[in-house]
C-alpha cells in the first residue's frame, strides 16, 4: 500500500510499504478515506535528522473498517470511523477520567513501528477504545469538519477548556493556524463574549472573524501585549489559548492574561522551559493544557458538526490525493495553505 | 520607633525610624503585638545588593488599632487585627473575585516607602479592605496560629487549592519549610487521603507527621521522583504543592505529578523560566498558583484556628523580641529554626 514517510527535514515521500493488517485481537484494520497534514508535522518537516528508515506520518484520519480482531466489540466491518490523534484502550484509569492521551496502554500513530494516517490503510490498536463510528456516508459533505474531530477541533476545544473559557469571558487566541482557528470556534461555543485573535495572515483573519473573533491584533511581542491590554481596559484576557508552542507565543500568552486568568496551551512546546515564570506567578496565571484528549470530546462535538452549528472543516483549504502529500507539506510550510486534506 | 531594616545580604539591623502615622483617610495605625520572619525574607537576606537607605522588612503581623483615618469604617481603635501580607482595597474587581494580591489599589509592605511588619507600628493603607478583626485578646494562647493567617497558613491553603486537592486525592508537598508544613495542614483539611512530604529535616518531618503527612520522601531530584512514583503505583500524585520556588523544586513537582494533575506553586520563583515544559505538557499537568490572596482565606480558616482544629502556629518554633530579629534571620537561614515569631 502507499503511505507517507518522512526521511528528514523537507524530505517527505510517498512509499510502497507493507500492507496494514490485523496483529492483535483488539485491532481494527481501517481503509483511510480522508486524512490531513498537521501543523505539528511541520516541526519534524523543518528539523528532522536524516533517517535511513524514515518515520510513517499522519495522525488524523477517517476511514472504513475493513476487518476487526476477535475481541473487538464496538466497531464492525463497514463502519465509517474517525480516529483521534492518539489511540487508547478506553478502560484504564486515565481513559475513564477522559485523559486518553495518557492511556496506560495507548500510544501515538506512525513513527518507526505503526501505521500513520497519511497512508491508504491503518492498523488501529485498541479499536474499541480508539474509534468512533460516524453516522454518515464516507463522501458526506460534512467530511472535512468530521475529520477535524481527529485533532484540530478537539485540540482547540481542549485549549479553551484549559484556558477556562466561560460565558461572558474575554478570550484571546495566540496563533492563527488551524488549531487557533478551531480555538476561536471553541471559545465562542463555550460562550466567550469577546474573542481576540492574534494573527497576521489576511485569509486566516477573515476565517477567524467568520468563526467568531471580535477583535484582531496583528502586532507582535510587547506591542501585541500592549494592544490586548488596551482592548481590555488594561486588565488582559480571562482566557488565553496558546496554539503555537514557541516560547515567544507563551510569553505573549502570559503577558495578555488577566490576573487570576489561565493560559491553555496546546502547541507542542519547542523549548525545554516555559518563559515568564515571574509574571505568571505574580498574577496567579494558571498554565494548563497539553495534548488534547480528543477522544473524550468527539461525542460532545459531533452533534454540533452534524447539525451545522460549527464548521471547523473550513480550515481545510486545500485538497490533494496521496501523491500530492509532499507538495502539501511544502504548501503548509510556506503558509500557502492553512491545512491540507488528503482524499483517498 | 524601632523597626527592622535590611541594608544588604546578611545585614539586618533594628533601627530607630520615624514613628508610623496616619497619612490617608483610609489608613489605620496599628501597634504591632506579634510579627514573624518569613522564608521569603531569606531570599534578600542571601542576595540583596548593599543599600545606603535599606528596606523596611516584615509582612506578617497582628496588632492593636491605635487610630483610624476619617473614612475607615470596619475597624476601630482598640481592635486586635491581623494583616495579610499584601494590602488591598477590598472593592476592586480582583478583590471581589478573591484575588486581593492583584488589587488595583493595593501593594506590599515594607521596602523603601512603607512600614514593615517587623517594627513597633505600621501605617496600614486601605484599612477596611486589608485588616481582619480577631475576636480574642492580644495575649491569647492561639496567637501563633492566628499570626500564621497573615501568610504561611493562607499560603499553604492557596497551594492546596491551586493543586486542586480533593477528598480522596494523593497530595505531595515539596518543601518542608513553614509554608510546606502549612500545606500539609491544608491538604489534610481539604480531604487528601494520602499526603507525601518531601523533606529531610528530622524536626520538620516530625511536625509534618503530626499535621497529617502519611509518607515521607527524603531523597532528592530524580531519586525523589522515583520514590514518589513507587509510592503511588507508578502514577504520581494528583496534587503537588510546590512550596520552595527553586527551579529544581518545580522540576521535582512536575516529575511527581500524575497525568492530568496539578502543581500549586507558592514559593516565589528564583528563576526566570519554569522547567519541564515538555513533561508537564505531555502529561497535561496544570501549573497554577502565585502569591496567595490570604485576605480571601482568613474568614474561612479562622474558625478552624479558634476551635483548635488546626494548629499552624506550631511552625513558629522560636520567639524573640525585636532586638533579637537579626539573630532570628541567622537562625532561620541556618535551619536552626523553622520560623521565628517576634513578640513586642
Amino acid at each position: 500500500m502507499r503511505a507517507t514517510v518522512m526521511y528528514g527535514a523537507h524530505d517527505v515521500r510517498v512509499d510502497i510499504v507493507p500492507d496494514a493488517r490485523l496483529v492483535e485481537s483488539t485491532d481494527a484494520l481501517v481503509r483511510v478515506t480522508r486524512a490531513c497534514i498537521c501543523g505539528s508535522d511541520l516541526w519534524p518537516y523543518n528539523s528532522m535528522a536524516p533517517s535511513a528508515t524514515g518515520n510513517r506520518m499522519g495522525h488524523e484520519f477517517v476511514g472504513v473498517v475493513e476487518a476487526v480482531g476477535s475481541s473487538v466489540r464496538t466497531v464492525k466491518k463497514g463502519n465509517l470511523v474517525v480516529a483521534p490523534f492518539a489511540w487508547s484502550d478506553g478502560t484504564c484509569e486515565f481513559c475513564q477520567q477522559g485523559l486518553q492521551t495518557s492511556c496506560l496502554h495507548g500510544g501515538w500513530w506512525g513513527g518507526a513501528r505503526l501505521d500513520g494516517g497519511q497512508g491508504e490503510a491503518v492498523r488501529v490498536p485498541q479499536a474499541d477504545g480508539t474509534l468512533v463510528v460516524l453516522p454518515v456516508a464516507p463522501d458526506d459533505a460534512l467530511m472535512p469538519s468530521l475529520l477535524t474531530l481527529s485533532d484540530v477541533m478537539g485540540t482547540g476545544h481542549h485549549a479553551a477548556l484549559a484556558a477556562r473559557v466561560r460565558p461572558g469571558n474575554v478570550a484571546a487566541v495566540v496563533g492563527d493556524g488551524a488549531v487557533g482557528l478551531c480555538g476561536v470556534i471553541a471559545a465562542r461555543r463555550l460562550g466567550a463574549e469577546r474573542i481576540i485573535m492574534l494573527g497576521r495572515h489576511a485569509d486566516r483573519i477573515a476565517l477567524a472573524r467568520t468563526f467568531g473573533a471580535t477583535d484582531i491584533v496583528s502586532e507582535r511581542g510587547d506591542a501585541a501585549i500592549e494592544r490586548v491590554r488596551e482592548l481590555t481596559g488594561g486588565l488582559g484576557a480571562h482566557s488565553v489559548l496558546e496554539c503555537v508552542g514557541l516560547g515567544e507565543a507563551m510569553r505573549t500568552a502570559v503577558g495578555i492574561a488577566r490576573p487570576g486568568g489561565a493560559v491553555g496551551r496546546v502547541g507542542v512546546p519547542q523549548e525545554q522551559t516555559i518563559p515568564s515564570a515571574l509574571p505568571s506567578f505574580f498574577a496567579n496565571v494558571t498554565i494548563a493544557g497539553g495534548p488534547a484528549p480528543v477522544r473524550a470530546y468527539i461525542e460532545e462535538l459531533l452533534p454540533d458538526v452534524l447539525e451545522g452549528r460549527i464548521e471547523p472543516g473550513r480550515v481545510l483549504d486545500r485538497v490533494t490525493d496521496i501523491q500530492g502529500v509532499p507538495d502539501g507539506y511544502r504548501a503548509m510550510n510556506e503558509r500557502q495553505s492553512i491545512k491540507v486534506m488528503i482524499r483517498f
